[in-house]
C-alpha cells in the first residue's frame, strides 16, 4: 500500500475535484434517467465518477476501480478503489443539499482510506487506519455517549425498514434520548465529529459504506454490520455506527431483539 | 400595515441578524437545558430571539411579538410578528446544518410576510402577500407536478406521526414517486422554490408555520391544515403543502382516508 499520508492527500484532492463536478449540476437541469431499481441516475452522477476514474488512471493506473456507475474495472482487485458518486441521489434530485461524494481505498477486501465529501456544504471528512479523521484538515473525536438512552440516534432509510422490519422499526421508535430520521452519509459523518451518537442504516451498497469505516473508527467510535461483523466489501448493507463501544453494543440488542 | 416592499427590506435585514447571531453558538458548547415537553432550548434560542426583540422594538415600536421563547408582548396584537428563533432546535443540537430562522408578520391573525432563513446554508427565503417569493433575491417558483404519483413527497416528523397517527403513516408510505422524511422548515422552503413537490407536517407550533404561508403562496404553491383551512394563529399545526391546487387536493384525501 502507498504511504497512508500521501493516499490521505490524494482523497483529499478528489474530494475537491468531486464537489466542484457535482455542483456544476445542482439543482440545475438535470438529464434523469431510471435504473431498475429506480434510483435515479443523473448526469451529475456519470459526470463525478468519469472525473475521479480519471484522476485514479493517472496516478494509480495498477489499482482496481468498483463504481456505483460504471461497476468494476480493470487492474489489482487487491488495491481497489471503491467510488460513490453522488451518495443521496434522492436528496440531490430535491435540491437538498446533504448528498454526499464517497471514496474508499480497499486493501484485499478491507477499507484502510475513507473521504466524505459534502459539496453543497464545503465540507471533507478524510481518514486513513492509524491516523487521525479530520474534517476540512482539524482533528474530529466521537462523542463519549455510552448509554442509549442518552444517545442522539439517528435512523437513516427509516421508510424501508417499516417496510421490510417493522419490529426493528417500533423498537428504534422507541430508543434514543432524540430521535431523528435522515438519510445517506452525513449522520454517519456527524457521528465522526461528535454531534451524534448513534446511527442505524439499512439497505446499503458497499460503496454506500465503505469510506465509512476508517472515518467513524479512527475518530473512536465502531461501526459494523447489524450481526457485529467489520465492514468490508462483502457486508450486507445493515450497518449500525456508534460513539462508543458500550452504545454499539445496546443497539446491537435492540436490532437483534 | 407598512409599506409590503419595506416591511421585505425589514425581514431580510432580520433574518442576516438572526443567522450571524445562531452561527455564533453552532457547533460549539451549548448550555443546554430542558423544557418541560423535553424540546431542547439552547442559549442560541434566546440569543436570537432577544437580538430579533430588539431591533422590532427599534422599528415597530407599536407592534405586538410572540416569539417562541418569550411568549406574547406587548403592542398592538393585530399587527403581530411571531419568531421562531431557532427552527430544528434538536438539528442544531447535533450538529446538523438544517435548522432555520423563522418570522411572520400578521395582520389580525392572518401571515401578510414571511422569512425562513438557512444561518448555516446561506440562504434566506422572503416573500409577501401579493409579491414574489425570493431566495436570496431571486425569484422562485414551485413545481407544475400535479399528480402524487409523480411527487417528490417529504413527510415532516414522522417518529411523531407513525405514533400518533399510523394508519395515515402507513398511507404516506406508499405515496410519492420519491418518499423523504425530514424535519422543520427547510422542506417547505425547497418546495416554495421548486424542488419538493408536497411536504406533510404534523404537531406544529404557531411559530413553526406561520412565516412559511406568505413563502409559499407567493411561489404558487398551496398550504394549509389537515382540514383544508387556511393557516392563521389559531390553526392546528398538523398542516399540508403542495406545489399545486391538484396536489394538495389529493394529499388531503389520503391524510383524511
Amino acid at each position: 500500500m502507498a504511504d497512508l499520508d500521501a493516499l490521505m492527500a490524494h482523497g483529499a484532492r478528489m474530494a475537491h475535484i468531486a464537489s466542484e463536478t457535482a455542483m456544476l449540476f445542482f439543482r440545475g437541469e438535470l438529464g434523469v434517467d431510471f435504473k431498475a431499481d429506480l434510483s435515479p441516475v443523473t448526469q451529475a452522477d456519470k459526470a463525478v465518477e468519469a472525473a475521479i476514474r480519471a484522476y485514479l488512471s493517472d496516478h494509480f493506473p495498477d489499482h482496481g476501480i468498483f463504481g456505483e456507475e460504471e461497476g468494476r474495472t480493470g487492474g489489482d482487485q487487491a488495491q481497489l478503489w471503491v467510488i460513490d458518486p453522488i451518495d443521496g441521489t434522492r436528496s440531490f434530485l430535491s435540491g437538498h443539499p446533504l448528498f454526499g461524494f464517497l471514496l474508499a481505498h480497499l486493501v484485499d477486501g478491507a477499507p484502510q482510506l475513507g473521504v466524505i465529501a459534502m459539496p453543497a456544504l464545503g465540507e471533507v471528512f478524510v481518514a486513513g487506519r492509524g491516523a487521525s479523521a479530520r474534517l476540512n484538515g482539524a482533528p474530529i473525536q466521537s462523542s463519549d455517549v455510552a448509554r442509549l438512552d442518552q444517545a442522539i440516534l439517528y435512523v437513516n432509510e427509516g421508510d424501508k425498514l417499516f417496510r421490510d422490519h417493522s419490529a426493528i422499526f417500533g423498537r428504534l421508535m422507541s430508543s434514543g434520548q432524540t430521535r431523528r430520521f435522515a438519510y445517506d452519509c452525513y449522520p454517519h459523518a456527524l457521528l465522526a465529529a461528535g454531534h451524534v451518537d448513534a446511527v442505524v442504516d439499512y439497505d446499503l451498497q458497499p460503496y454506500d459504506f465503505l469510506a465509512l469505516a476508517p472515518i467513524i473508527e479512527a475518530a473512536g467510535g465502531v461501526v459494523t454490520d447489524w450481526q457485529g461483523q467489520p465492514l468490508h466489501l462483502g457486508s450486507s448493507g445493515a450497518i449500525v455506527s456508534a460513539a462508543t463501544p458500550e452504545l454499539h453494543r445496546e443497539l446491537l440488542g435492540v436490532l437483534n431483539g
